[in-house]
């Protein structure tokens, strides 16, 4: 017989997904931001859940206003620098909130050239790539910032890749349910998925260079990925945390999620014709999904799930 | 100066997103389950990560295979017990897979209605919403079924609830941000990602009733949903958590993440109409996200994260 | 060389994806509408095309508000009814707006059930599918009803169907590139878009039954689809259509496009297993498109395009 | 009373979003094309509609066969010539397919940087912008390449553009249900869809210069976008129209649809701060929809629909 008692367990709530496009000037040369946030807040809402008493909480509205209010106060500058900023504001000015998690995804855009020079105030959208910012900041009210945990991690989304040659895939085990031939030339292709934790540094971390740390560690990635020549997506996703782990001594630990997009070979003999690795499906489902960490050791782990 | 060693941390790799339909026949009358299947093993993985030696990798498209061959071999069933055969088979019969996760969504079908009888092989799919059984195992080739850990989660997502009275959201925290005026009547609605944990029981895991545990819980659900006279959002998510506990003893935990889709008021008054609360506009973006756990106290958790 | 001159040709334009959620009270009772209104209107729009002079611009936040008026002012209604009074309107009262399109999609909802009875004010979203009406009114503001021409479609989007069996193909031209084996038995899956043109009638057309017209023309095609015997999905197509125009008085065209949902046979061989029919590969991409058109002969083209 | 005759209308099918990737090589410098290609047939079909006879019917599985086994014969090339290679084997060869329509968008690949120089065979996916070509055959079997009829349409989708400044809107008409303030500077942005018509030339139209006519119609668009100041966004349309008609002599006509992203300035007031056109929320519905023609005067129409 299972006991009656029935308890609230861990539980956090906060605004999703506010977009904001911020225009800073500088004379008639313009540039805009172009930010979808999302923040959730942790503590003290017992109330609220067992007896719908919301004295205790800051509304969601509220915390949308916020990201719009802090925009102009403090300007956006670069995404970690403003999810800590926000993150440390709902902890540090709101009791009852002992941890925040700022999500902060940014979309990148490119000036348009007019006549062989950049527009002023002109922009096209990048990629489907997406950059991205979690922070995780924990304390209370009358802690101050000394005795913070605080916790920034940066990343990409959506950034495809794919290797035309260079790419094998043999020796694996195999059972009575496997037909995969193997392989010694493949097209190897993903959609990058990466996250990776920042040390905790000397200076304010709201006054690090992110943005040429992020430039850096995904230039990494990318090359990473292009110069390995690749025996399985397992190798290819060690060799790409591990060279912005030797490159980018900010870096703790990197955290990959690599989709197998499998480009399947073409059997163009019915048609009488070779296919010599040159037309490939493209399949959209079943994919392989690899996932993996890569860190360096002795580093203490943060005291702040991502 | 950040230390030099790079190391492989948690990784697991998997088939993802394996679609299958599968048809049984009782004379004329067919049945289908339509499924999408993914897989995932953590264990002894290293060497493929470290020099690209896939002699421990039993690849994605064998794990691809076993699904299909299951179904023909196995029969589908209920989405948990299929779940439990495959994660149990690949930890049972490849050494170095120590863990594996396996999660099926299930997507539901009608039969077709003709001159009022229901057709014997057509069907019409329902909803926007999903069953969902989530399974993990973990234990050694040679550990045998009572030395295992085993994990079952059922869930359901895409499920949208809508109140068109009986909610107020007033009596909230204010600050220098706040501008949310107070309601005593507002819509509801949010589209509920709901995941409980199963106890442990004393009969096979694969032969409990499944069916009938989530077509009741989901009722449950619904039922808590729509009678609970909500002064928050957080506050109807327990009552869903807390019903089920009440009256499925066969659950442990639930948690529940809950979107509230804003539907706004309208300002008709430019217009010299009034409006009340007859004509709203669902929002899209930001989203308040509230998201909590509800569980049974003095349950054991689970050796697995879920 | 080509001709220097440049001209503007047709245009349109207006607002697109209005969400509107109406609730209306008998006693504790309530009923919701949730629709998604797209307006387009063309006319004399030459001078904000060519030199940015408005004056003759009914701008689309306008067209928004108007939505919402009538919602409170009229009533929603069925959405046939609906999209004719706004078009009407906008083509009646702004006299550069010589056509109106108005497009809604209504999304269903069923009352969730309590204790065996349905909940007065509690609603669960239904199927991925969609209701449409799309509406289009041509005449000059001084034209008055009786010069207009009118032109109402009903439809459907996102109503998927399966039959397991019934379904074969074979006895196609064959050519160097054919390799698709015949088959006498096979899945036939589609995801139904259909849209209906009705037939001028004696009485208002906004005083029609128009809930009574659509829930019986999708009868017809369930059913048409439930029982025909396929040798190819043409050959369901056609049946769907002319099921609808031999039940239905009022409906003189029917359209369908239908993606062919290819659900194909696993091949278990290598695993010493047999597959009659029993386990499927539920493929996204490439699938066959299937559109046609169904007519009455005899009847009248509309004046107007759809 | 309706007549009782029902009849086959309008009527096409195919195969849809074939997905290919085509490598070629020169030495170890390869290059891709990423395509997703569709087909519909239209011509003598009544059989397989009204009988289920499928003599006449091409499989759209040979159809994707042919997609691929052209890849190989003949390579990719320009997507306007590869479209058009196939709708003319389709036409020419299968005596009952009277037109052919071919669809094809292009997905853009980067070369990755290795050390400052491009990568052999690695690439990075770029925008969200595809390249679009759609072309149309009509003409009997025996007909010959003298009397078809063809229409070649180039085009582009998914190009967000943004002005921070430089756009007005205002002196637009008003009516009872008009709120929206005046505004003389606005975020004007958009997600470009255009398409546009090639003139017949001198030349095999398969022998043109499809790349260079595409790019520099892009980069006119672009242009047009970004220095016309605009008063509305159906000034801006016709300025992007007009501009490629001007610049480029191989189009008889363009057609936009352009959404109009609103992008809505946040009232910063309540909290005590001016918005100097800084802080912006991006709304994502409803949105304006402005779609038009722009046109060489005096060119002839198509006799192929597009």
């Amino acid at each position: 017989m299972p006991p009656a008692e029935v308890v609230l367990g861990e539980n956090r709530y906060g605004k999703a997904e506010v977009r904001i496009v911020a225009v800073s000037r500088d004379g008639d040369r313009h540039e805009i931001k172009d930010l979808n946030v999302s923040i959730a807040l942790a503590g003290d809402f017992d109330a609220t859940h067992l007896t719908g008493d919301n004295a205790d909480v800051l509304p969601t509205d509220t915390q949308k206003n916020t990201v719009y209010a802090f925009a102009k106060e403090h300007g956006v500058g670069e995404i970690e620098a403003f999810g800590l900023r926000l993150a440390r504001h709902f902890v540090d000015s709101h009791g009852p909130s002992r941890r925040c998690w700022v999500r902060i995804e940014e979309y990148g855009w490119d000036r348009i050239q007019l006549g062989g020079q950049p527009a002023p105030h002109s922009f096209a959208r990048t990629g489907p790539e997406t950059r991205i910012a979690e922070v995780a900041v924990a304390g209370g009210a009358g802690a101050g910032g000394s005795s913070r945990d605080e916790l920034v991690v940066s990343g990409i989304s959506g950034l495809v890749l794919l290797n035309s040659t260079g790419s094998e895939f043999h020796g694996f085990h195999q059972d009575r349910y496997t037909t995969l031939p193997e392989t010694r030339d493949r097209i190897l292709a993903t959609e990058v998925s990466a996250r990776w934790r920042h040390l905790p540094g000397d200076q304010p971390v709201d006054q690090r260079d992110w943005r040429t740390s992020f430039d850096e560690t995904r230039r990494h990635l990318l090359g990473a990925f292009a110069d390995t020549y690749s025996l399985s997506l397992q190798q290819t996703l060690y060799a790409m945390g591990e060279r912005v782990l030797r490159e980018r001594d900010e870096v703790a630990e990197v955290r990959l999620a690599l989709p197998n997009r499998h480009h399947l070979l073409v059997d163009l003999a019915p048609f009488g014709l070779t296919n010599e690795s040159e037309v490939f499906y493209a399949s959209d489902r079943p994919y392989g999904l690899i996932e993996g960490t890569v860190r360096r050791a002795g580093v203490a782990e943060s005291a702040l799930a991502w």
